[in-house]
């Protein structure tokens, strides 16, 4: 668990699109976002505060956030320099880059003199149990995709923005590095050890209040042979009671298998629903949520009016057009 | 890679049961099993010569295989005197054990004085790529279960051990503990990070000649909501030619899951075979393997030759009544 609030590091960004990871704290968790850290010649701005380190901690910050990409792979000397004062200031550090922080004995040893934590997200921090499939209270959704990366993330954060403001009680379950940062805590299920993924999933959507909505970030896809497996672990640690199908029309192949086309939403739907129903009879197909940032306005709303009346399903875009549709066919289970 | 031939280490073992890994070794890898090595007290015998530690090195034995659990978890301090000895000897050490030999500092400090290996065949020791789902040359075959522990393990080799007596080119290819001591080499399947599950078995199974058949081992049950996603991984990242479908007709229940029915067999084909087409179209269902040890004979003759006419495909136990039907039905492809 990553304490909160953040000041978010941009770093060096050479544009805005490297600062990704800040975007999603700024947009989905402005409540943690106090300021911004950003060195010279950078190019991404979430229009926060600039403040120094010092002022960030007196402002409240309690962890420095790496909001930023870095650049060859490498944390660079600049970067060093800025997470040490950091520790000193009195902030721990959270960060999702693929090098990690423990492996730098400057930030280790530094870190350890100051009392602060190191938190790489890339890497598991809890032992987690091998799933026992015991029925939990609370209601639990998942977005299932046609391929990766086609917005199963940012389904699950619009599902639970609308939730709550209606009141509703809903979490968002992060099960990505990206999602872990924005939120604070999860599960990044891509570096589980094979036998405890369904385990982890089980440990991150624990019982709950009957009326409690657990808004998990899915994974892959069971159609992308690299990745099916931790999909298939999310939907039986899951136990969802609800699907959303998720998708990108305009895509041509499976994200990096130029070989292998995507498959229909009929056959998502059956797919995904014959093996949830295995973890929870119940499950149902709630909706379809399209991703339509390559389509005009026009185009998008045609495509998705068509959907509906094909798949007999609510479809939205959520992030473009709300996501109410699918919180009433959410509330109606 | 292990070094063969084996000493069998079977220690101290209370009975016979506790040494399978030594039998498994025994049974399909004979002309890897030069001699046994056995403690004051020990239970179990594979009818080998007993051999002290130098008689074995100068039989010709290079590794020394752990062929029986350890009692209460722990590496004992009479065992760790043999497992020196057998490293001064000139033998590198197989372990299948949840405690590592690299864990034992004494084990550690002898095997790098003689120039040793150390072999934990439970954490993987190679840094498997992510699948590419690209085609590769050789024929694959996979068996799927109704739920774990149904002889899936035994279904592969009994094919194995078929083909080879008929000369065709056929290999086994390990992906648990078990099966890694067997033949020396394989994928500890189940503790490989998730990402790279697909990609390990991808690697474990590479391309080859259009007439060489991969046995791979299964594991799980895509029916088992704990391990699934490892069982998602091994269709995907094996993208076999060939399923055969593997049950055990007595058990009440999913192994470790008491709300859990079993699937059907029709269940399972129809599920594992839609999957597996996403990997390779041209899948099959070849067989049946029916693990009958809880039946008597005419029962078990009687059940097998009820499927058989139910679902149209060959049913046999392969370790009872012979894999000869299945291998008929694989070479047909």
């Amino acid at each position: 668990m990553i304490n909160t609030p953040y000041l978010l590091f941009l770093g060096d960004a050479p544009d805005p699109l490297a600062a990704k990871v800040a975007q999603g704290i700024r947009d989905w968790r402005p409540e943690f976002a106090l300021g911004q850290f950003r060195m010279e010649g950078c190019r991404a701005d979430m229009g926060l505060p600039d403040m120094t380190l010092t002022e960030a901690y007196r402002a409240g910050c309690r962890t420095l956030v790496i909001g930023v990409a870095n650049r060859g792979g490498v944390i660079s000397q600049a970067w060093k320099r800025i997470l040490i004062e950091a520790l000193e200031a009195g902030m721990d550090i959270a960060s999702g880059l693929h090098n990690l922080l423990r492996d730098e004995p400057e930030l280790v040893a530094k870190a350890e003199i100051c009392g602060r934590q190191l938190h790489d997200v890339r890497i598991p921090s809890v032992k987690y149990p091998i799933a026992n499939g015991e029925k939990r209270g609370g209601k639990r959704c998942l977005a299932v995709g046609t391929d990766c990366s086609v917005g199963k993330m940012y389904t699950a954060l619009c599902l639970e923005r609308e939730m709550r403001e209606r009141g509703m009680k809903a979490s968002f379950r992060a099960t990505g590095q990206t999602g872990i940062l924005i939120t604070g805590d999860g599960v990044p299920l891509d570096a589980v050890i094979a036998d405890f993924m369904a385990g982890s999933i089980e440990y991150l959507t624990p019982p709950n209040d009957p009326d409690h909505w657990d808004l998990i970030e899915g994974q892959g896809s069971l159609f992308h042979i690299s990745y099916s497996g931790v999909t298939m672990a999310l939907i039986h640690g899951g136990a969802p009671d609800a699907l959303i199908l998720a998708h990108e029309p305009t895509r041509p192949h499976m994200r990096g298998l130029p070989g292998y086309k995507l498959p229909s939403l009929e056959q998502l739907r059956d797919t995904a629903l014959n093996l949830a129903r295995v973890a929870n009879p119940d499950c149902q197909v709630v909706g379809i949520s399209v991703n339509t940032q390559n389509m005009d306005q026009a185009e998008a709303l045609a495509y998705l009016a068509k959907l509906e009346a094909d798949m007999g399903l609510p479809a939205t875009d959520p992030y473009r057009f709300g996501a109410g549709k699918m919180v009433d066919a959410l509330a109606a289970i």
